[in-house]
């Protein structure tokens, strides 16, 4: 077995495995390697830099230990795939179902959600999008903190369980798609930095330092992040990757690390013969993500809508509050249903400054829709869901408008059968990041008004177990007839194919702002939507009576 | 007269005119104004904020008392333009010449360099560009350290001076073309800040805060800079504008500044009837920028090509420090010639990355090449010029490969004849910068190995006196001879068209690296060049005689 591990500034790397430790031999470009007959798959291994303590190998296959413990060694080839000939659905006719591993299932991992592959296949979902599962700090989280980018969380099962809910998904039809960070690293368990220059002076933000995609020796920072990428999608079997926050990755390269990436999966995709996806999440409204590379864009397959969530989101509830100050008009979702972005060049109120740019000419399944997600969810003060705010009506109305849009529809966990419990913010960081996540938690929501006392601490072991899925809910009213509702919608979908024509110039929205009231055609399907709170009538022959109500 | 300053934090704004202040009216948009019936064209005024002292307009047309002092108002209208149905030559096709108002002539000003167009007519070049002249510190400077943007230089003779140049440039069928500086403000007389969120956190390196081009309050700022391009277009009936190093120019909207500005001077040229340009400076190797915006570019019309400076300049002097450490091979040379960038996507050792983006598709004539600019030539300790570096015979080749490549050449003044007089980093900053100015010129160069008493004096006023160029020196020889080189090099790109045809695929290049010869060969015209410093022969049939000296 060789080992390599890139660290470029080191003046020694030895190798601990088989509890020895030997010095590893500089190659080309920073490069260090160590030839060990005898490891082979399973054994643990760390990297010393300059005669310091053992460190997790930044390309860690597997963090057994976690964080802060030794890497293992995995032999992808190992594994007993049975999904040969897969070929998923296509992305852009796809209904895509967001869930968490921790809080999926009771036991909160890969092995136990298989056994809900079924939920989902009967719901008629086509694509299961994981929340990012890389090695992050303690035993549950979010996942957005992950450090070692190559390994599957422990807790989750590790790499084999992945392999095996990947197996299963592809044996029930559904394709798989996976959120990854590449924005930042997490701040527990982060040694990339003492490796090699992977972060750049500038800041992502609240998150910490920006990864190096231009700066001196960003080239093999850039292949830290593509070969991760095109890992997970060859190694795995995932059908596509949902990238967080690409406006927090900084790049002045003329290739853009964005497009390097878009090439590098196009050309996997064509060395595998199956479709591969990639989704953007992005705050910048700009359509350069997902126009193609010979039209001068970045290539990705789709970009997340949050317009449309805000648009639908302020008529539904009411809130005008932060970002939602931009939105609440019926005028503004009626842009959003027809143009996918509100905010295409307009002033922001909530930016003071002009955003966004019209996506002309690009189609409806470039961007993906939806009522609820993880942040939409979990980044409120106590983790409401949607059903928590809106009435059962409500909820249906957004429910339809969701899945007969021009977009990509996306449902969150539980979102199908409009479940009561929360999705909290949690964590599992050690004591002393852990007391100043949670003081910065009440600090956050303390400074919007909020009792600190009532916002649950992410550090207490409750708030996961809180935000754990209850499988018998759905069985019982009003869930079952919202699950039913969700499943008879995405039944709609597929069988009409006007609700997939990506066409937004196909798209007819009728409305009327006093009356409260809004139409939504699509060839023979029309969603006539009442938010007065009263009964009305809404006709929906084309002649615009509501105009006149 | 309606006197508008754009203040949108100010609870009170001032106008002082004509001895008096007078409350301004908040109007909307973080806009004040005030109407005064007296006031006109040549009378003095400022602006006081919330009680504080008068300050210059930000949109000052005219500072005859310097940074600091009162702003002058001024009618545009009133200037007797004869020039009338002027329409530029081509920017594809002309030969361009740098020149620093301040150094160009003794007098150092506008009306006296109108002396001094027909020197530049009988040379035969088409495109005259100005230094930057926005006012600054000081009455001497390079001009990059400007503070208000639309006031041209009160020592340069200020806004009428300025219109008499261009109109005589005009007469004589010279197009004139103007460098801005849109990437940050100097550090002395900029009151900017005070009246708006002009700059944002983020750095733009060593020359201080980088202009708010996409947070809260950017949509004035970029008004404030898109105004001040169509100002020197429209009013000052520039042909073009250069764009100083648009890499320090940050911007994560969805529509790129550079791409707005493009968009505007392309409307203003529809509106005006003549063509208008624009050039940047990039570090960036990026060709997004000289795209055209249909393909997703950003539409300007060329932009500098240092890879081709640092290639010819690392031949023909043998130097490698610095970036100069990319270059050096006849092989680097001759794939810029044919390329544009050496660096396309190579890894570059100077940078410790890959560095640009191959311009596919783009013609020879989106690129600036030259053998020397103010940088290359100013940036240097001693501000020698190329025929300070290189023997007779060099500086004839390097002028012969700039004036038969298939970009568009630039000239330095003074390059022509191949002054002795340097050309060196002055300014004329108050006491306190201009010590730390002196003190950091000197540190810098220390670092390199110099002798910081050898280092000229940046405030010193024989400095600046030193750069003047010595317009006898072109009667004597060599410098007769030099100018008389250039003179016909520019009648023969004239004259031949495939000269100044775009198609790099059909610039053929044949060299040997270890005879040291380079043969350019386009069309009839072939340049055959010698960089062994020995007698050769080079044939030029087309039968690639030298792989095989």
């Amino acid at each position: 077995m060789k080992f390599r591990v890139w660290a470029p500034r080191a003046q020694t790397v030895d190798l601990h495995v088989g509890g020895q430790a030997r010095a590893m031999t500089r190659d080309d470009g920073g490069w260090w390697s160590a030839e060990v007959a005898g490891a082979a798959h399973g054994a643990d291994y760390a990297f010393a830099l300059d005669g310091g303590g053992p460190l997790p190998d930044p390309r860690s296959p597997w963090q057994p230990f976690g964080v802060h413990g030794f890497s293992r060694l995995l032999d992808h080839s190992r594994f007993p795939w049975t999904d040969s000939g897969w070929r998923p659905p296509p992305l852009a006719s796809g209904i895509i179902y967001e869930l968490h591993i921790g809080t999926f299932t009771p036991h909160g991992t890969f092995d136990s959600a298989i056994e809900r592959l079924g939920h989902l296949k009967r719901l008629g979902v086509t694509h299961v999008e994981l929340m990012p599962v890389a090695e992050f700090s303690g035993n549950w989280g979010w996942g957005y903190d992950g450090v070692d980018l190559y390994a599957p969380h422990h807790a989750y099962g590790g790499p084999d369980a992945l392999k095996r809910f990947i197996d299963a998904c592809h044996a029930c039809g559904l394709a798989a798609l996976l959120d990854v960070v590449y924005n930042h690293l997490g701040p527990a368990g982060n040694y990339l930095g003492r490796f090699g220059p992977y972060f750049s002076e500038r800041s992502a933000g609240l998150w910490g330092q920006a990864v190096n995609l231009d700066g001196p020796g960003s080239d093999e920072v850039r292949r830290f992040l593509c070969d991760n990428a095109l890992m997970w999608l060859r190694d795995y079997h995932f059908d596509g990757l949902r990238l967080d926050a690409v406006h927090a990755i900084f790049d002045a390269s003329a290739l853009h690390f964005l497009e390097q990436l878009a090439g590098e999966v196009k050309e996997l995709e064509a060395a595998l013969g199956r479709q591969l996806a990639l989704i953007a999440e992005s705050d910048l409204n700009d359509p350069r993500l997902v126009t193609p590379r010979e039209a001068g864009g970045y290539g990705l397959d789709a970009q997340w809508n949050d317009d449309f969530h805000h648009a639908l989101h302020a008529v539904l509830t009411g809130e005008r509050n932060g970002y939602y100050a931009d939105f609440g008009s019926l005028a503004d979702l009626a842009y959003a249903l027809q143009n996918a972005f509100v905010y295409d060049g307009r002033f922001s109120v909530f930016r003071k400054r002009r955003h966004g740019r019209k996506p002309e000419g690009l189609p409806g399944w470039r961007f993906v829709g939806f009522l609820q997600n993880h942040d939409q969810v979990g980044n409120r003060a106590k983790g409401e869901r949607s059903s928590q705010m809106m009435s059962l009506a409500q909820l249906k109305t957004g429910a339809a408008l969701v899945l007969c849009s021009a977009f990509i529809p996306l449902l969150f966990q539980g979102e199908e059968y409009g479940a009561t419990t929360p999705f909290l913010y949690f964590t599992n960081h050690d004591e002393d990041l852990g007391r100043s996540v949670s003081e910065g938690r009440r600090r956050e929501f303390a400074a919007f008004g909020w009792n600190p006392a009532e916002i649950p601490d992410p550090q207490d072991p409750a708030t996961f177990q809180r935000s754990k899925l209850d499988w018998k809910e759905m069985e019982r009213e009003p869930h079952a007839g919202i699950l039913e509702w969700h499943r008879r919608l995405i039944e709609l979908r597929k069988s009409a194919p006007e609700l997939t024509d990506g066409r937004l110039d196909r798209v007819r929205v009728e409305f009327c702002e006093d009356a409260k009231k809004l139409t939504l055609c699509r060839g023979r399907v029309a969603v006539a939507c009442n938010f007065s709170g009263a009964p009305a009538i809404i006709t929906t022959d084309g002649s615009h009576p509501m105009t006149d109500p």
